[in-house]
């Protein structure tokens, strides 16, 4: 029998309730002949429920126990999941990441999947004809022995990584959307559902602000070729629509130019004036940032008039503004800046879609047709497949509606 | 060092603010010296709500499932002390059951501890000062290589088991009362405080009704010698008193005739009106009840004036009064009565000493004052150091208070 993962997030399985709806959709996919593994988040709200205790009992906390606390909501869904099956006369049985195991490596609280060991779950499949249902974001950490979680978002990972390990045939994400969008809906009501997206494109898509799958898990599916599919949770399980399927480029027969546009609000921009234009400059900015972790994106250096000094301006994320400020002050003397300035009303605009290849020019489209809405580019950043421009964030609707109908997204 | 184990419950972990004060207690014990290990219960409200999803989730609920869920409740309070413990600047870490591993038999959802290594733990008190703060009420099933949990109360069986593995000095169990008392004072508002209770009183004291302690867990103390303390975790941590301790009747000065009067209102009776008096027919009433693990107690058998038929009359736990009598209107035939009569407004008063061996009379003096308070005793048993007699519900405060008066344990 061909072999399936299906993935619930915490909305989906918030209740009993609609646990029991989960597993109707484990039930008509078992009834089209497949072996499934189903993998679940926590219920709604748990998460967040334990991440508050785990603040409130420690101020820095330690990852390890963190992740105890925390993964036990995965936990409870999965044997709830388990007995709601039962209930309804489908062989199942939970698992939680220790038990497969499915071993982790890095840090604990954003630990990554080393490898897992699929042989009981097949066990199970052949044997007892048996669902697994599988505790997400989490796993036993290799060197500590301890539960490891996988940070935010990680049980889409945990799906991905385990349709590799079992070799399904596709691995379904069910969502409260019924896949990936163009851009935004609740920005542009135009916006269309994609039938297909290249696995690229999706990385592009999820990196530059789009929420709907966590990045660690797309890289995964590119880097294993899993077929992957972001469907809707809330479909009638009798006759639920497809969704979008992430694949290979290959699999894509038209490449339009432009695939979606995404937008992140979780940008600041820091520009320190008056720098002196000298060698080693950059890497006296820089380097203090990188060593505390934190991720430079755009950087535009503007030569003063006098030629003696230099502007630069740059981008961090909005959560790190405070903390890269201070630092950069401490730097200052080393660094020599005139002033310093942060701002995090701005946003990032990005277009995406692997038909830039093979065309010039998309870009300057976008930047003659924001320019047209008087719409002013701070930055402008360009890769193979994408172009980023950072813009006001009062702008950020309009300038998301623009393009979008500029590369012809809008509905038909 | 000497080494301690504490056990705190549900209500004296209920949330951070509470945890904190926990953290006290074990500091206190640390400073004087102990190498320490902590076994916590979920916090109060959460076993309950696991449970409810769970029968939520499934009415023939399957018991490998369930304690993946229930053992959640342990797991999180663990992670939440060792953290609250760190903040305070105290080494600690969380165990779980299948860390350790503590390994258990038996049914999943009422497990037998088999055996526990005790080595990791005891490594960490050498190696890194380290508190081990152990989820109670769980295990790792050696056969189903699954978290099996002990059943209700479990907890304080958890905590006795590691302290004889652990070679512990003593046994702390906290919780919301300071210590075993001579009878319930929200009864008898003269009970007192017990000093010391012997072991074998205090498994009778259980198993009659005093909810101070699971059955289970006072059995290990006594079969281990474990030294247990009862004692309150709403103490000051810094000045809190001593409790009861339970020890071995070698270590009790003064045995009083009578340690303490328990009471049981989870009692039903059942009468069976003109049985045939023949061989084999306590077989035919008393087999299939016990074939379905129904517990009988008391047993009264009157035979009928005519000499042909006999009235029985016996005792079952009130939860199986309806299974129970299903069970023998099924077997009507073969047991051959005219009619049979279910009550469950009795209850057991049982009267403990181990004094009681060596003196004559003690149930007798009981009787007698009984029936001066016009207390009607419906069957009575009796063994080494207890008595019990069943009585009408509604005589339940007037017959303790009788008896706690009758054998002295009033307040000077």
């Amino acid at each position: 029998m061909s072999r399936l993962v299906m993935k619930f997030g915490g909305t989906s399985v918030a209740n009993i309730e609609r646990i029991r709806n989960v597993a109707r959709h484990v039930e008509r996919e078992r009834a089209a002949g497949h072996d499934i593994a189903v993998v679940v988040s926590a219920m709604a709200g748990k998460t967040n429920e334990l991440v508050g205790w785990c603040k409130e009992a420690s101020e820095l906390f330690d990852q390890r126990e963190y992740d105890a606390v925390v993964a036990s909501g995965e936990q409870v869904t999965s044997g709830l999941l388990a007995l709601v099956l039962q209930q309804r006369g489908v062989a199942a049985r939970s698992w939680q990441g220790w038990q497969i195991p499915i071993l982790t490596s890095g840090t604990h609280g954003s630990a990554r999947i080393e490898s897992i060991d699929g042989s009981a779950i097949l066990e199970g499949f052949e044997a007892r004809k048996e669902v697994a249902v599988i505790a997400g974001f989490q796993g036993l950490h290799q060197k500590t022995r301890r539960i490891a979680t996988l940070g935010r978002g990680g049980s889409d990972t945990s799906a991905v990584a385990l349709a590799a390990a079992l070799g399904a045939e596709r691995c379904d994400i069910y969502t409260d959307v019924d896949g990936v969008y163009t851009t935004d809906p609740r920005v542009v009501p135009k916006a269309r559902r994609l039938d297909r997206i290249a696995f690229e494109e999706m990385l592009e898509m999820a990196s530059l602000g789009a929420k709907v799958l966590q990045v660690r898990s797309v890289e995964l599916a590119m880097v294993h070729k899993v077929k992957t599919f972001v469907r809707s949770s809330f479909d009638d399980p009798a006759d639920p629509r497809p969704g979008t399927l992430i694949c290979g480029e290959e699999d894509i027969l038209e490449q339009p130019v432009v695939t979606g546009i995404a937008f992140s609000k979780d940008e600041a921009l820091i520009t320190l004036r008056r720098v002196a234009d000298r060698p080693g400059m950059a890497a006296a900015i820089f380097m203090p940032l990188a060593e505390a972790d934190i991720n430079v994106d755009m950087i535009i250096q503007v030569a003063s008039e006098d030629a003696v000094a230099t502007d630069i301006t740059f981008t961090v994320p909005a959560a790190e503004l405070e903390r890269a400020e201070k630092i950069l002050h401490k730097a200052q003397p080393h660094i020599g800046f005139a002033s310093l300035n942060g701002a995090s009303d701005v946003v990032k605009i990005s277009a995406i879609g692997i038909g830039m290849r093979s065309h010039a020019g998309v870009a300057a489209r976008a930047f003659k047709a924001l320019a047209e809405k008087g719409i002013n580019i701070r930055a402008i950043t360009t890769s193979e497949i994408k172009f980023s421009v950072l813009i006001e964030a009062a702008y950020t609707e309009l300038a998301v509606r623009t393009l979008h109908a500029l590369y012809g997204l809008d509905k038909a």
